[in-house]
């Protein structure tokens, strides 16, 4: 008998209600699922905390970008994208893919993004007519200032694209007060959905931009989905992922009864004593920057050994998935992830297989110890 | 207590045992789920009857059909679109989005396309690069003769792209007998799979075509696709809908257990019994040919009845989901399912409510005589 635990910073544990939601299933163009579909664009406004209409898209979280950039941009703008890790890689690929010109502004893996590169890059590129961000870089752990940047966005005209995907409903995300246009989610990872469903919170300035946006787009074309999803009751142009809608419906209702508040704090708390932990076991952390780093916790593999032996060490004995390292960062680090639905037993349960399976690798530190820092953390 | 019948042409009922299979998940990076990833290719080429490898996307089915005009075909190219339906004009709306030359050829809502017309069509473009067809026109009933266009596409240049999305796993297609180069299809018809996920099975010509094809894309993309599903295990670029894939390879081993003559033998059984009890109630069919239309049957509302007022009330008084018209036939015609997880008995319910529904409505024929008839076709 083996449990498995997803501990992975996405796809994250689902709850039973959640998972037990997709079981039913009603016609899209019903009123049941026109309620539903209702009261899940009205939560995600709340944990977007926007009152920009959402669109809501089948399709991973990649397919919300890219239909972010589709919709506003067209071939030739310039577009400055910051990239310090796997993600912002991936907001470069799309930009080049669909002809932006990209002023990459590069920062180093575990490093956060610098909001005065930003004031430079504007400086250097006036014409600039998107930035382009992500704020829980998942692959190093690093979570950005998004305040500060679209304090600094908000005296140019460029629109400001926010890769928030791993972040909502985990860390703070004030997405109207903070001047975010395009701001991009994911069902799987703190709304506590299996993966399918993406959103794009769209302002009125980015609307603007899409009606003479020239890039091609059908399935991810966010006007069609906003003509739908006017409708009374609301509907989508094209078949949704109708059970991954129901699941979230439920999972939204849990964060609206915790609170946003709450939620965050629960996040903050079970990232200080995951990281506890990880510092009590003498280990580094791959982010520079832990203050806003409450998404998943990346750690350097102690010397002479590879990430994925531990990460496959885990899953094999143990049933736990953890990450390993993407990109440059692949067999170097592993993630330890808390965002979503978790619970302080998930934090030391975690950290207790991390234990394990260093000992087992013949990284043993002194063991118990890193159970013992979260504990403290978590028992308050 | 009002149970639920899900009796439109898409979504189709799912079986508990699919429906259950949504309910655990595993990460995405797993050789657990590569394996059963690699089931779901398997069995995805064994209901398309195809060598060629099938790429599988989260999205709707319009997302595969993206896909497939995408990475094949270049801005300017010639491409004759056949339309005689709501998805046959959605073919020529993303042609014409993509900015591709197409040249349509329309065909009478109700009749079948006629390959024919593709001759005459080849003769007056001999540069044509595609030949798009619908094999079931979902918004008619209409079932095409596949076997017969390729026949022609294949003494040409041109690829052959097929919507097959509503009738894959319920009407006969020999993707490579046929030569359809890019067949499409999607989990939530014949699949008795929830909505969420969609197939292109590409031939060699494609994968030929693709690689100089300029239309941008990113998220379907797929030659990354097929790079990710090329690995040992198989994977996608980015995050799949997992649980819909862990049900979609419930239902695609129920399918081969039953085999598919078996399965397109039910499905021919249950549409004849559907169109004889609509005959026996003394209402015309939509689908002048219906020796193929064995998906869905189409229906003319009586004369002075809105169709959407039975739709309505066989929803609210029944619990029975049927679809009314789409386009220029809504209101018209009403369409009564028979694709995927059916059984007799659901042949005779939806046919019963039909019956009931009408009385309701003061268009009475006599009461039973549509049930008997379907009954007396089902009974053998």
């Amino acid at each position: 008998m083996k449990k498995q635990y997803i501990y992975t910073p996405g796809p994250t544990p689902v709850p039973h209600e959640v998972a037990a939601a997709q079981t039913s299933m009603v016609h899209h163009r019903t009123d049941e699922f026109g309620e539903c579909l209702a009261r899940v664009l009205e939560g995600l406004k709340f944990v977007m905390q926007t009152g920009n209409e959402v669109m809501l898209l089948t399709a991973s979280g990649t397919g919300a970008m890219e239909a972010a950039v589709a919709n506003c941009f067209s071939p030739g703008d310039t577009v400055i994208v910051f990239s310090g890790g796997k993600f912002g890689e991936r907001l470069v690929e799309i930009s080049s893919r669909f002809g932006l010109d990209a002023v990459v502004v590069e920062y180093a893996w575990g490093d956060c993004a610098d909001p005065a590169e930003l004031e430079k890059a504007l400086e250097g590129n006036p014409d600039a007519r998107g930035v382009f961000l992500t704020q829980s870089e998942t692959s190093t752990g690093v979570v950005n200032d998004v305040e500060a940047f679209g304090r600094i966005v908000r005296g140019t005209d460029a629109l400001f694209l926010l890769d928030a995907i791993s972040g909502l409903g985990a860390v703070d995300l004030k997405t109207d007060e903070w001047g975010v246009d395009l701001c991009i989610g994911g069902s799987q990872k703190g709304l506590m959905t299996p993966p399918g469903l993406a959103f794009v919170a769209v302002s009125d300035d980015a609307w603007k931009a899409s009606a003479g946006a020239t890039l091609p787009r059908y399935y991810f074309d966010l006007q069609a989905a906003r003509k739908a999803q006017s409708g009374s009751p609301p509907q989508t142009p094209y078949t949704p992922a109708i059970t991954l809608v129901q699941a979230l419906d439920v999972a939204l209702r849990m964060l609206r009864e915790e609170g946003l508040e709450a939620v965050f704090a629960r996040h903050e708390l079970f990232a200080r004593a995951t990281q506890a932990a990880v510092g009590a076991m003498g280990l580094r952390f791959v982010a520079s920057d832990l203050s806003r780093a409450f998404v998943c916790t990346s750690v350097w593999a102690p010397e002479g050994l590879k990430s994925g032996d531990l990460v496959k060490l885990l899953r094999n004995e143990y049933g736990v998935s953890i990450a390993g390292g993407q990109g440059k960062l692949k067999g170097k680090i592993f993630r330890l992830g808390h965002v979503g639905y978790f619970d302080m037993f998930d934090v030391i349960a975690q950290v207790a297989a991390v234990e394990a399976g260093l000992k087992r690798l013949g990284y043993g530190v002194a063991i118990g110890c890193g159970v013992a820092a979260a504990l403290e953390v978590l028992a308050g």
